[in-house]
């Protein structure tokens, strides 16, 4: 099957906001095994959503349309898909029943315009929208599925993978799985050359996704309708645990270092403290940005400040004086003077120099230490990083988990 | 003069990355009061890239291509461009003895791949790229043009600033101005219900843009090459600010309220410390990952735990026990005693019900208070926020910042 996304809404031209649900439905599509050759984006104009639909039908077996679907006289992507399609736009009851009932929840009276979000193309499948009033739909005709989503992110989302996802997997002669696995300590290209061979199968497809000092290898496989492809992934995710050994971190499509770490935490009955200097509570953030992350965090501090570290952690004036707030010596007594205050069984610091300035050509900026006590010790490595502020910071987040995951997985 | 984006990219198609280049093309040309009607994505496929280029150069007098400029076979979106135009491809020799000085300044050898980024359509201007070894260009030909971009977005952000934005204006038979100006506390409906009148206007246009918890008005003037359009803007600039008040706290493109609390903390020579419990290290973050806040933030502190806020902030555990850690009581006490611990001017806290558990029928999930102690007392303000997690952490900050930042700026 092949799909075409096309995105209606004005504000993308406008560049008020990035397309993350084009990003979204490709990636999903990818996974359902759906080719995608083009996004098209156009504003709300009728003529011109109903040229990009039309272009769009002539290459495409499914168009999912995103946008377009609010209350004002500007929202018309389901009438244009009525008018190319040669249908009829037809009330459809049950979703007037419920925008009124959004309404009457809110204790507001439903205007004439919120009516119009209950008109569909005739023989559509109705997708009721859980998280918002506009409702989608489902409509085929001649051989050809056209899916309209509403826009905004987290309705998009909840359709797609309540209501379409389903739908076309159904639709589908093959089934599909996906696995997600998550690489840490490793360059993308060095992940590539490892896996290299295993990027020519075509059934298990293997995809590479990269953000900020981690990727995620993607791997799907199919098989016929009935069947269970979970055998062929077992297989590739062996063999790509067996080449990547212990970089490889997790698993699942929601997956990250700090939920990891503190999932080991938790397992074990450990809790943790934080002393950040270059993270600046970011480490911190990352941690209670997770439910749950009450019973594993005792406390953190931030002692950006030279006098903070020695105040509220204890470090030693001279020890900073002698060896410089950017050490190894620093980071090991902020982690173990963090250990110590907080009665926490072990402890990470971060002291780094994240610029713009304050580097030396012996710590230039991006000189990082990271720290670990515990009660088997202190661990400290020291990080070369080449970026710009906020991604030192982040890097250095992320090393400072692995160095708590490594040592907790053990 | 109406435009059209072209994106060249399969990991675009596979959901591997936002299309954020998209974004801010979309953005800037609109600054420039250039017309973008459609953005078209195609993967790293020679016929698509061909076809699309024309559809594009066949509605609008400017094509922008991002991506393709890489130096492998896949990589063709330049060959595509002087195909459709008809010009050959010519070796551009201060971008060939630019790549190989790029190449022996890392010690490597320099690949005849790379070399391909060196050819150009014949007659094209070519713009260096300043943060990368592949070079854009911009090609006339049939009084259409084409410009053509890398993908990276730090690339082609700088490129398009120092190259393609001057040559664009030159061609302008306008001056175009843009101001923003940074909004918080008013919900954009009711930011475009005080503006409705002045959207309007032809000249000077206005827009907004959203982002949690904040609104940023664009307002646009152009006038007649020559020409100053300063007044039009000086004018709106007035009206606005009259209409919006105190809810109005900075301007500029990159303004953020935790930029301005900073300026008005280094201004004033104050000094801040944190106590965080909900946002748990978020709002110290914010202020560390700007240059310089080491001279304005003492420290911060994470007490996420009641025990914590107790032992490191001194607050009464019966206070805790009388009113809850999620109080009004709690949040000053943990303020107070952040700014008497570490000395300084000021301190802000946290303390909410972030969720997704915790809730009750008086607290229910999201209610968060805030307070800031000064020299004059101690402020506390209750929040009573509707989202996730993730987003009710996001607009405490928010929140904790404008109190902070009302304060300073009286």
């Amino acid at each position: 099957m092949v799909a075409e996304i096309l995105s209606v809404g004005t504000e993308l031209l406008m560049g008020q906001i990035a397309n993350t649900d084009a990003m979204y439905l490709s990636r999903r599509l990818s996974e359902l095994g759906i080719s995608l050759y083009r996004h098209v984006t156009v504003g709300d104009n009728p003529g011109r959503v109903r040229e990009a639909l039309r272009a769009a039908l002539g290459r495409a077996d499914l168009v999912i349309t995103t946008g377009g679907l609010g209350p004002t006289e500007d929202d018309l992507t389901k009438e244009m898909v009525a008018a190319e399609l040669g249908l009829a736009m037809e009330l459809h009851q049950p979703s007037l029943d419920q925008i009124a009932s959004f309404f009457s929840g809110i204790g507001r009276a439903m205007t004439p315009n919120n009516a119009k979000q209950a008109m569909m193309p005739a023989g559509a499948i109705v997708m009721p929208n859980a998280k918002g009033t506009a409702p989608g739909c489902i409509v085929e005709k001649d051989g050809k599925l056209v899916a309209v989503l509403p826009g905004p992110p987290y309705e998009l989302i909840d359709m797609f993978e309540q209501q379409l996802e389903p739908f076309l997997r159904g639709r589908s002669d093959r089934e599909m799985r996906s696995r997600f696995l998550h690489i840490v300590g490793i360059g993308e290209s060095e992940v590539e050359n490892r896996l290299i061979d295993l990027f020519h199968s075509d059934n298990p497809t293997l995809a590479l996704y990269c953000s900020p000092g981690e990727v995620t290898a993607r791997v799907t496989a199919s098989c016929s309708l009935g069947g269970d492809p979970s055998g062929m992934l077992d297989a590739v995710e062996r063999e790509v645990r067996r080449r990547l050994g212990d970089a490889l971190y997790g698993e699942g499509i929601e997956q990250s270092l700090p939920k990891v770490a503190l999932a080991l935490l938790q397992q074990s009955g450990r809790t943790v403290a934080l002393a950040e200097s270059c993270t600046g509570g970011m480490l911190s953030s990352q941690l209670v940005d997770l439910p749950g992350a009450s019973n594993a965090l005792i406390e953190a501090h931030v002692v950006y400040a030279n006098q903070a570290k020695v105040r509220v952690l204890g470090v030693p004036a001279e020890l900073i004086e002698q060896y410089g707030a950017v050490s190894e010596q620093c980071a090991a007594a902020m982690a173990e003077g963090a250990k110590r205050i907080s009665g926490a069984d072990c402890a990470l610091s971060t002291t780094g120099i994240a610029g713009p300035g304050g580097g030396t050509p012996e710590k230039p900026v991006g000189t990082v230490y990271i720290a670990l006590a515990t009660d088997a010790g202190t661990q400290v490595k020291r990080l070369q990083l080449r970026s710009d502020r906020t991604r030192i910071r982040t890097l250095t987040c992320l090393h400072a988990w692995n160095l708590l995951r490594t040592y907790l997985a053990r």
